[in-house]
């Protein structure tokens, strides 16, 4: 039976001031998926782990996307897909966006890459509506392509890969629940020009940081006047870690998606490392579990997975 | 006596939707200024063109800057001010940025290069409020700099020179008045935070293309959900230029500045003169004048003047 397994990793979307448009992919955590080809018809899906997430492909994120693409070519065989959910579903960190862009990546492989990015990522939005109920391609993108990635339009689909320099990147995921309805309602309809203008410089300065590799650019702009100031409110301790993390050398970071996660991107391993112990602290304070990263900027997005002792 | 002369160039600020943001330097036109050094102390100005501006130098705009530096050395001498202006002063193509600016290079070569561009443009700047009551760097950076730059933030000024690819520009310059007070009063001091999600895009996509030189993506981002739909009303027949303008091979454009004048941003010089014939076509049927352009992005900003017979 042909198969592939493929590492499909946690993003950060809503990059501070790149609100829905600017995401990247991380080195760690990921998710494992084996997707195989059967010769009954249909799909199967089994999971590896205990999320208890549902299995009918209808109501699952993976299996959602899977059916879109299944759509559009005449299958004669069905496919298996076995799930070792690493992201935590509700963390912020792309945990949807894993399931659904990997699931579609594997079967792409499978059936000789017929089809392109922009088809792919059109696929895995269907899991992303079964997950919030929006179509939306702000952690799809950059799991699939890896890297920094900029979605400017939507209809029509056009997403751009930013070059970037090394971004070590340090992740707290606090254990809270922070809805996205919530994250969505909390936030104004309407901004002040003046508001909008000091973003949209931020936003040109964090491009051109990022593709000029000027670390002191990328910090310097990484500031969210709009969304922050509104969301942040939903996460405990939020100022006190971007406070001290900044302290410990971050170039500065976020919300990653819409909670409760925060991010924070560094230019040297060992001020990730630093800013790491300060999240930790911040948490432990307020006596509240957390499960901390330090990582990198995964320039590859998914990637087949060589590692026999993990394929399922 | 010791003189130096120098071409300063027109400038294009609110680049599309990169408003109050982006501005890029013209190769024409230009203004011509010689600057010497004479042995009483004071600053005298002439004008050797027809717009009669003002010649005591704290209502000149290029006097300003000049007295803003003199103010921060101790300077022993006076200087001469001599100014065939070209830009037309009320254009929208930083016929003030061009005087302010190009008095302060002129005196910094002068002195021997004691000042930083950051320093050029905060003097400046002082130019700009005598011109128009605020302090506002848009023209004079690019004017200094050349190519298209980013001010991502005023307070404290944070300037970037962005890569850019040949850019063939067209604009037009209809005589008509918008006054700059007009222009201001009509722009809404709250947007939808969706308007401004998608303007934000498009910056980030204007300043990959630019990057990158992808001419189809600058293209695809030179769009303007927010300024450009209110202030485009004060200019007649600025839906018909840019629609003729994109039929004729144009990338994109919009207002520059605060008006009148119209630019559009062609990969080729071919159809950077197709969109000149439909520009200057549609203004005759309008029965308004209009001095057409067809140059390109100005990647050096202000020089050095070598030619001898158009030196003051």
């Amino acid at each position: 039976m042909k198969s592939i397994s493929i590492k499909s990793p946690a993003t950060i979307a809503n990059l501070v001031c790149g609100f829905d448009i600017l995401g990247l992919a991380l080195e760690e955590p990921y998710d494992i998926m084996t997707l195989s080809l059967k010769e009954d018809p249909g799909l199967e899906i089994q999971h590896l782990d205990d999320h208890d997430l549902p299995t009918e492909p209808e109501k699952n994120v993976a299996g959602a996307a899977l059916l879109a693409l299944m759509e559009e070519i005449s299958v004669k065989h069905g496919f298996l897909l076995k799930v070792d959910k690493r992201i935590k579903p509700g963390s912020g960190l792309g945990s949807s966006a894993a399931s659904a862009a990997g699931a579609v990546y594997a079967a792409n492989q499978l059936l000789g890459n017929i089809f392109s990015d922009d088809d792919l990522i059109r696929f895995a939005m269907f899991g992303e509506k079964v997950a919030s109920g929006v179509k939306h391609a702000d952690n799809i993108t950059p799991c699939l392509l890896g890297g920094v990635t900029l979605i400017r339009s939507i209809h029509p689909l056009d997403i751009v890969k930013l070059n970037a320099p090394e971004l070590h990147i340090t992740v707290v995921h606090p254990q809270i629940e922070v809805r996205t309805s919530d994250a969505r309602q909390i936030l104004k309809t309407e901004v002040s020009l003046k508001q909008a203008i000091k973003q949209w410089g931020n936003i040109a300065g964090l491009v051109a940081g990022l593709m000029q590799g000027d670390h002191d650019l990328i910090g310097r702009s990484l500031e969210d006047v709009i969304i922050e100031p509104a969301r942040s409110i939903l996460i405990p301790g939020f100022e006190e870690v971007k406070r001290r993390s900044l302290a410990a050398g971050a170039l500065g970071g976020g919300i990653s998606g819409s909670g409760p996660s925060i991010f924070m991107l560094s230019k040297t391993k060992s001020a990730a490392l630093e800013v790491a112990r300060e999240m930790e602290a911040v948490f432990q304070q307020m006596g509240i579990d957390q499960k901390t990263y330090v990582t990198r900027l995964n320039h590859q997005g998914i990637i087949i997975n060589q590692d026999q002792n993990e394929i399922l």
